[in-house]
């Protein structure tokens, strides 16, 4: 099994993600975000790069399932119903519902997975489920992080590398790691014995606490709460049961 | 002093270096070879990102004073004179030279320094040479990384992070780093002990192996083997020392 790694969406766009497996890390805070509104029930998220596309299509959607979420500069979007904070997706307000979402750093990366082979979404809460996912697939992988502003972010690196050092574990994988993995896997021993303490020093955490969200870093520190995998399905975002169940659907119905 | 750091040229552009004080670094190994060019007598290097501009700017140049150096794939470009291995680069051959010099991924980042305030080229061979610079100027800079093929290299990572450990041990510095520069500081203390060791095990180092350069990893691996610090001049790159003289003498001139 060969474990690849991009620091930043520069690093690996559409093409290099190509007919991959690929995990999309944006600790701080679309995959935790992400990985709560699906877990308190939303029916699906849209990932779009900017809020023109986001606007655009929520309009051509049905008003009452649609919302709009996301962020520029931390700070929730003019006329979005959600901003990027996981304790605004509460099940009174997603469930049910598809939301179009827009943030600076993760959303790229998860447009960016539209050719991949299948693309699942990452955070320090669901870390158990995500490595479960790989050594069931036990195939080659891309971890790709999402950064910061297109600058490397440490909590994402140090979350890939504890997805990485899970996976050395088992032997029979036969892991190898590129040089980007390996980093990934000493940012983790080195930075990853305390993920909040981690998340308040680095540079985006230390941005969220300027701006008033130091709440939030607690909910995205908090390794293995949230036992679900979003995984991409077509253009859109849902937990791995659902999308499976849809897969599975056609060839039920024709058999 | 903020340290600041780009894993490869794609996460800082020629926009992101305008006006920085930047440090470029492609220990494998067109640092160590342009260190090792103007230690033995090169004139100047001028950096280009394509075979297309190098083949057209050496035609425009006097052919006796002129070479061609540079790979793709690691190997000599046809029609060039010289390659990317630092070994080729004897006085004999270089001694009075310019050299028009297209490599896969330092070019890159030496040319998207053209707006920059000043770039240095560092490598371990220089290491000392780069950290006293950056002493005397004392202000903030970026350390690029070159990386391979557009992906994280390991090796460039730990010079990167060498020349920040070093420069932390002097506190009236005030040094802060970001993320990236944090992350690469780890690194070098995790797999900076053994450089001709970490230069074998790299994704990089060990392709060279293959195509027969085991040589050059342990002239890459020298740290402080050529006391000499080259620093772009306009659009080309010369020793220091030539390029501080060649500021003064018009000041001198008119005096």
């Amino acid at each position: 099994m060969r474990i690849e790694l991009s620091f930043t969406p520069h690093q690996a766009d559409e093409a290099a993600l190509r007919d991959k497996t690929v995990v999309a890390i944006d600790v701080l805070r679309a995959s935790t975000t992400i990985i709560t509104a699906l877990h308190h029930g939303a029916r699906e998220i849209i990932p779009v790069t900017t809020v023109e596309s986001a606007v655009k299509l929520s309009a051509k959607l049905a008003s009452d399932i649609v919302l709009l979420g996301g962020e520029r500069g931390g700070k929730m979007i003019q006329g979005f119903s959600l901003g990027n904070s996981p304790a605004e997706y509460v099940p009174e307000k997603v469930k049910g519902k598809s939301i179009v979402f827009s943030s600076t750093n993760g959303s790229q990366v998860m447009a960016d997975s539209r050719y991949a082979r299948e693309m699942v979404v990452c955070g320090f809460v669901n870390m158990t489920q995500v490595v479960n996912f790989l050594r069931e697939r036990s195939r080659d992988f891309i971890l790709a992080c999402a950064g910061t502003n297109g600058a490397f972010s440490l909590e994402d690196s140090v979350c890939a590398g504890m997805v990485i050092q899970h996976l050395l574990k088992d032997d029979s994988l036969g892991v190898s790691l590129s040089d980007g993995a390996l980093a990934a896997q000493t940012l983790y021993r080195s930075h990853g014995k305390n993920i909040l303490k981690l998340l308040q020093s680095t540079e985006h955490g230390r941005h969220l606490i300027e701006i008033g969200f130091e709440d939030d870093l607690k909910l995205c520190a908090s390794v293995d709460s949230i036992p679900v995998l979003p995984q991409l399905d077509g253009n859109v975002i849902r937990l791995k049961r659902d999308a499976e169940k849809k897969d599975l659907s056609p060839a039920i119905a024709t058999s």
